[in-house]
């Protein structure tokens, strides 16, 4: 099915804890995972928590990559979104599954917004003036 | 089943479309949806697309929501993943289906990070010397 994205969502278990507690680390693989995956990186937020664990979101501008960590059991949260066909998410996941030296993991691929042959599942009944004198 | 977190992927339909595209609405319907569903706002990054689209992502203490939107589809594909017992995703989803307006919506809830008995799946077997220096 035609989709307007499509969306990883990863658990990585066994992960080197000191890497996940590293909020540089964790912000250099979340942007190289995205340039190397053929995003554009618009902007970004991440955070290093007290005691332990990094949470951080990079916008590209094919959606977002976002990570949460829990070094203390060896686990990140991460969810790749990317719309288009010019960005591979994949390429993400595997960038990452290496940079966080991640022996485990479970994944799932879902797609959003979900097309039929005429638009989206549920056509839009509102007008929209302003965004098509916008558009115009 | 105990989970470290749990996430609420949504795909709203039939949106506003001008709120869709306007970037300050969009931030204060975030903002205002995460304080109402108790969380902690850590950090944020919004984008307006040209020629239309917004994404952006909030960090908050317990996990983070992220929003794309697609004014010409009417079309808001959202993430609301929360950490912990006091904050209710539910009640973030509520909110920004008011704010956007969405007349329709699919939805699908998720537990990260499944525990067991022991801790999580997959029991990390690294060491992690510097982290529990850290912690100590």
């Amino acid at each position: 099915m035609k989709s307007l994205g499509q969306q990883i969502v990863v658990d990585y278990h066994k992960c080197n804890p000191e890497i996940l507690n590293d909020v540089a680390a964790v912000k250099r693989a979340m942007r190289e995972a995205a340039l190397k995956a053929g995003a554009t990186i618009v902007t970004e937020a991440f955070h290093l928590f007290n005691p332990y664990g990094v949470s951080g979101a990079i916008i590209i501008a094919e959606s977002h990559l976002a990570i949460h960590t829990w070094p203390e059991f060896g686990y990140a949260a991460v969810d790749l979104f990317t719309c288009g066909d010019e960005v591979d998410p994949a390429v993400a996941f595997e960038h990452l599954k290496q940079a966080l030296e991640a022996e485990e993991f479970t994944a799932m691929e879902m797609k959003r917004g979900i097309m039929n042959s005429h638009g989206l599942r549920f056509d839009s009944h509102k007008p929209a003036p302003a965004l098509a004198a916008a558009v115009a």
